[in-house]
């Protein structure tokens, strides 16, 4: 199927909602990104491309790169992963301390905050530089070598992250995490600050498209099984609090970020990314969100 | 696809399961059955039925039913449903208050026990016989004019329910029920009544994997995007506090009863219903979900 | 000491407080009640009474006949109460249903709605007429057979009444309500809708102050233990979730209703009542509490 | 009013008690101390002292430090410190997240660790010296220079400190720490390392019952009003999560630690101190309690 036209057509239809909703402020590397930007990237398992909008912009990839990190720590650490982190949606919103109190330091998921400190936390287990593992991680998964962190913001959540350091300390308490807080911190916020554009991001997801195989080398990744499995995580726990209604308008497996970013997948099909920054109440890109709506409309693809 | 040696393969590999986990026993009608029963029945698109273990034997649907009352509900008041319901798992134990007093008495989903209180409450409005009128309902998707109520259960769990009448009242206060309580309850607990056995709950589901379409015959009853976002409700809501687990392990959308019955969807290829009264601590069938996980793994086949 | 000098100040520096706040209008017989109303009686073991503002004006008495039916309950059944109700501050909204659901069904305190509703459930175990039983206890408290109930507002109570109903089932699920739900429920409301004015409230919280004894005739009610527990609970739980903040700035064991009135005692000295309908956010009287407040200011007394 | 036979008949009575519970153990240093350990003073404001058990042996006063440090900051900012912290009791756990994150960050009262960490950080703006001043004021009170910090506990408990680390992380992502985290922290563990025995104690509350003057140099360190509200703080807030508990059996505001000791006052007359290391389940000293409601049920005094 070709997909520029359609995705022509939802960039037209989308763009009255550009800039409504609110850019994630509360780091100012982050306050000064343009509301109105927005890209979409369609990658499919052939090797066609389709893009509309500023889709070479690189942006904060922020919650998306917690895909990245659970992928490399499932890889190694297979199913005992579940033993320190749960896979249930978490019914509140992202950084909530209440569940955590309630469940004894086992976070509900992977890509709650909480959950993604303790993944962090297992990458000092199997890699030597967790730091420079998961960027080489991403750089195969694009063939794109010029992918890197962004100090300035990683510097910057670390100094306002107080919410994550009383999760991390909080863990710690419930001994859910092993090695030195502030280590974990600044690795937690490095990944984080990641950036990427739409083309990339496409790119690194069709490994989930794709069976847990790399497209661009072959080299596999998770297994099929392992793969459907985190799919089915994104499925019910990747965009924050809203996973049900993201779910429920878009039919896809995916994972936003605070930077406006969503990534997603169809299996067996494509991978898609888009990019708009101003988000809506729940922390998801308010016209990403619709723009991944119109896709399934319109190509009547979905997992449902 | 020729599922039955797949099926009775999976009997055999669940047979040490059975008796595992703990039968209903809140109300003498559930807590009499046998914990050894086990059922499947595969039913696909092409009119293929394939059964292994005691898929004549009819048992109480229980939850399974809010996906009918839901159905009728969304296809007669369609996206209007959204004021007095949401869409999100609720991650709390199935009849949890707690979020529901956060919520201001707007439930988190319409298969938890408060969204399928005001689910029923709907049916007032847009139903002449309520009561009869789902029955019929059902009997139209299966085809079978033996499906009925079973009073004892109803009687008894109206006796015994006090957590649903508080429920009740409890959205009452807060304005999200209309009607007479005591027939929204009447009629909430006549509904998880019905029994069916797997066969009649394979067909009934049927519509759920042809797009809407009653393939008995050729009927409408959902638009095919309201069937895909029922479908996409079943993933994220479908199995309790365990939606994110069977949505991890099975990879199917599908609704559990604590009759011990699930029954589930492939969109475009088949309905499965599986029965095994013995339960897992979060009151789904432990056998079932085992056979259903089995089935993904053995067929490849899933929706990620 | 002579009060009367001392609350016809007190009335002056409150006038500029009548009518802020809210009247409580959740059924129409309390919110067609004069905002402007005020009114104080002092009673002390003397047998003195000082009285400003409409001190012989009926209002209803609400929240402020727990006391009464706790009083009853303790006097009959001592220490095994315990085992139904906690005596623990809430730190939640006066009929929160969180805390119950955490907490396994038994009420933090007896002066939440829900451990109200278990001690009225109690009164059917040692009451032959508990209606009238209760009224009668607190005639005898009074010397006035002119105290009655106010039927307009029980039965407008309990046709609004969704959340007690709630709770009541929701204690009966946890088998905390032991006889028929509509019979605690119209028993609670009743002793709810009891009105009295300010110099009947003073008069019947004497025997608090008495050490248990009912000064009118000498008539022992609690035990010395049983009267300065009960005064403990007043001081911990009696104003809603206000309780803090009541002993901070007016240092009395006391109860609050929310038709306005609060009364409270020093022990060993005087007990003291105060009216005023307007009420402030947690639901108790706004110039109430601050008449109470200046009056432990005034006088030096208070029991710390 | 002689408590010498008081007391020692005390002693006798809870000695089956002694050693039931269990020490704290979270840090070695605590978890070493023999559990049947018991002393009682009692000093009234006529200068009499009245001792049984090991009334030399300090230990440490934990969270009875609380007090001292409230006091403090009470008297140098009076009430805007209610802009920071609140003043009702928790209904939670001492140390728990969840009613933080409910209420914006701040504390439900200075007692819990929550706010006893906002009120450790408020020392910063008013003390030069905030370690050796918080030390030197209570000196001051007890007339015994030898009072210090246990350096071993102060270390032990920052380096297993997560919990209070968390809190400490959440309320600065609230902006209610203004320095330093680590330095607050330090500060706390300080205070909180601080030993004394009962002698110590009971004289350092007598100016609690004394109107707010310290009875050896007639030096005022609070006013009436707010040593009366200080008093009502701790009948409200003293016990952990059995406040209520408290108020029911001992009647008397006071301040428990999990070090095992206990410090009361009743108004006017007397301070209390005891200490037995086991504690309940609630973190109070089991015997300590059982001493106390013995005493005030012994004398017929207490503050109701």
């Amino acid at each position: 199927m070709n997909y520029q036209q359609i995705i022509e057509d939802i960039y037209e239809e989308v763009k009255p909602l550009l800039g409504k909703g609110k850019v994630a402020d509360y780091i100012p590397a982050l306050a000064k990104v343009d509301p109105n930007e927005f890209a979409i990237t369609v990658a499919d398992l052939e090797g066609n491309k389709y893009h509309v909008g500023n889709f070479e912009q690189k942006f904060s990839i922020q919650s998306i790169s917690k895909v990245y990190t659970f992928a490399v720590a499932f890889s190694h650490l297979g199913d005992s992963i579940w033993q320190r982190v749960g896979r249930e949606p978490s019914g509140n919103p992202f950084n909530s301390l209440v569940q955590l109190e309630k469940e004894d330091g086992i976070p509900r998921n992977p890509f709650i905050n909480a959950g993604a400190l303790v993944i962090t936390d297992m990458l000092f287990d199997v890699l030597k530089e967790p730091r420079a593992d998961i960027l080489q991680f991403i750089i195969g998964l694009t063939g794109d070598s010029s992918i890197d962190f962004d100090k300035e913001v990683a510097t910057s959540e670390r100094e306002n992250g107080y919410r994550n350091a009383a999760l991390a300390n909080f863990l710690r308490s419930h001994n859910n995490i092993n090695y030195d807080i502030e280590e974990v911190l600044n690795l937690y916020f490095c990944h984080c600050s990641i950036t990427m554009n739409t083309n990339e991001l496409a790119n690194s997801f069709l490994f989930l498209a794709n069976g847990g195989v790399n497209p661009l080398n072959n080299e596999r990744i998770l297994s099929l099984s392992q793969t459907k499995r985190l799919n089915a995580l994104m499925m019910t726990c990747g965009a924050y609090d809203e996973a049900g209604d993201f779910a429920f308008r878009v039919g896809m497996p995916g994972k936003s970020g605070v930077g406006g970013g969503i990534a997603a997948v169809i299996p067996g099909e494509l991978a898609i990314a888009v990019w708009s920054p101003a988000l809506n109440a729940k922390g998801n890109s308010l016209a990403g969100v619709q723009a991944l709506e119109l896709f399934t409309t319109k190509t009547g693809k979905s997992v449902f």
